[in-house]
């Protein structure tokens, strides 16, 4: 939609520094591993039939072998429903947990397709806040403050989109014991998973499964860069079988009665008995090392591009994800309204695009995407600059 | 599920008389054209980015095209929506009509993902029925008994799923013009379009979509023979503009805002831009009319083999689609009490797994799928015959 607004006569191509998909670039094509995967896997046209509704099961049991090596715990196929992406993973489970009355907890800034779906279930959102000055922690008084006794469940999203940071275990852990004490279970959407690169390792929420319930959104969309590919899942980490007790696990099963599924042909490269390549052993830590070190010099390109600009802060350098979060000083600017309004001029007067705050919840920030080449990430943020120079009040 | 009872110590392969999905046999393998097509986009290692949510451009245009040949007017590519197979077509579609009060016309028998779609939007059902001896048509007069100002639509499925019906012409128009007169719109469920082998050619509802707008339902699956991929569509049939004008086209656009959509290879090979086989312009006619010589074997086969089972009557020999109903007369029987009955005891004693009328909406009939090796399928109604014989009243 933003593109619409570009400047006709501007040669320059376009810097989009607004959304999260960085397959486009020469730079992060995806592993040739999984490439020759679901090549073979079609060639074969022995996966052209019909998949059952919840995914085959090699494919579910390589999920959750994939996921098990970071958890202390070993989750089986039977935790594991193959969806159509996160978008699908957050569809399920929303449907699932709607019912009058029930509300859930969503992150602002977070990531708006949960309101979106939510509003559509008709499940009361609560929002609580990150804290941009704590390295976007979340506010865990908050937390207690809005939970009730209709409160179904938390929603985490680690490493954080928008705000590009990595929770450290000893949070979560936290995060985990106020979920348990309030009686309600974790949400949590991992789909940026791995996707880190500062001081803080990834943890999966999952780690701390036998204190609280967690159902872990995943997928290959990031981590392989194939969002186009349209395969994730939602995996049961409750080791102490509390979603299969209170029906939850049932529901969700239920639900993909009545839901489509990802194709044949892209789940059975997970399976490790197929005669073809399996995805997830063939593919090469080199590949994800080489990823992780392009996305480590990004942070730190945002991070002192901003500095440079006087009407823009970012409190915390991104150490995960594909996101940095900056915070507009609109008294600085001399005709710019608000977010929304900063990020059409910009696009129509320098041909780049970025995602306004209010999109994810906060008001007058702005939300930069860096998961693209260093350079064009370079020359946006110095259009950015000059965009800034010429409205700066004087 | 009903694999579950069959016999341990029966050695015989199963035949899966029970849905309709023949890609695992030899005999339906897909087009080769088809094949590349996806090699090529998934190799190229070009199109492994998001898609907007409602599909590729050039994908809806050759959807647009495909559908116009056999349309008295041209459907563009902004009357196309991609979708994740019609599961999700009809998810879109029923959750968009939903709202209080709000009903739809379901055929009875019919294809049973309405129901549950709909009564998961909490839309109101009201069935009518499809007539045995006329060939399966629609009960026209039931259908304007049943309609009242909260009448939404009416849904054809066309060729008939479960029936395997083609409906003529004239008969096409009556229903056209009998929406028109109630003020409803049509949703034509068109998966198995082009799947007729009999007297009545195949025509798609949208013939009429200047009697009244058309909503229709396709994919590549059933004709192309490949489920697994999950790819099809909706398209708007609707010249006059009826559809756009009542917010239903926007409303079905921003459905697709919170929803999943299909694998960008996947319709890339629809792109006759692309530098990669175009899967409606290459495949061959050969491929087609192949597959449906194959069919038209079928019909007779479950036609002359169910005539010698005393306790079962079709009385339509079919004439499109996958499947013939048949009636089971249960007073010749002797210790089978319903149709779920017998088709337990058929797939546990016989290794033949058929689908219950019941879970279309016919009890005590039964759905045969005829869209298996012809060999397989005549092995499959000689063991019905001999489970009915030796199940049969003395």
């Amino acid at each position: 939609m933003l593109y619409d607004h570009l400047d006709k006569d501007d040669q320059r191509p376009v810097v989009p520094l607004s959304h999260g998909d960085p397959s486009a670039f020469a730079c992060f094509r995806t592993s040739p591993e999984a490439v020759d995967a679901i090549v073979r896997a079609v060639q074969s046209a022995e996966f052209n039939s019909y998949a059952p509704t919840i995914g085959i099961v090699p494919a579910r049991r390589a999920v959750a072998e994939y996921l098990s090596a970071d958890l202390p715990y070993n989750l089986s196929a039977d935790d594991i429903y193959l969806t159509v992406g996160c978008t699908q993973s957050i569809e399920v489970i929303l449907s699932v947990l709607a019912r009058p009355g029930a509300n859930i907890l969503l992150p602002r800034p977070g990531y708006p397709l949960y309101e979106s779906r939510a509003g559509f279930s008709k499940l009361e959102v609560r929002h609580f806040d990150l804290i941009p000055e704590k390295g976007w922690e979340v506010d865990l008084e908050s937390v207690e403050a809005l939970a009730d006794e209709n409160t179904a469940a938390i929603v985490i999203i680690s490493p954080g989109n928008p705000c590009g940071n990595v929770f450290s275990y000893h949070h979560l852990k936290k995060v985990a014991e106020t979920a348990r004490k309030l009686g309600i279970f974790v949400i949590a959407d991992e789909v940026y998973g791995h996707i880190a690169f500062g001081s803080n390792p990834y943890v999966p929420m999952g780690e701390f499964g036998s204190i609280v319930p967690v159902l872990s959104l995943g997928s290959i969309s990031k981590r392989w860069i194939v969002p186009g590919w349209r395969f994730g899942w939602i995996a049961a980490c409750d080791p102490n079988g509390i979603l299969k007790k209170y029906g939850i696990v049932d529901s969700i099963k239920s639900y993909f009665n009545i839901s489509s599924n990802p194709a044949t042909f892209v789940q059975v490269p997970l399976d490790p008995f197929a005669a073809i390549p399996q995805i997830f052993e063939k593919t090469k830590e080199d590949f994800f090392s080489n990823t992780i070190n392009i996305m480590r010099e990004a942070p730190d390109i945002c991070y002192e591009k901003t500095k440079e600009i006087p009407c823009v802060t970012c409190p915390h350098k991104p150490d995960g994800s594909m996101f940095a979060m900056v915070k507009l000083n609109l008294s600085l600017l001399e005709d710019i309204s608000d977010d929304m309004d900063f990020c059409l001029k910009l696009a129509r007067e320098e041909s780049v695009t970025i995602l306004p705050g209010v999109a994810v919840g906060l008001k007058n920030w702005l939300r930069v995407t860096f998961s693209i080449e260093p350079e064009s990430l370079e020359q946006g943020l110095d259009r950015m600059k000059a965009f800034c120079q010429r409205h700066s009040r004087k």
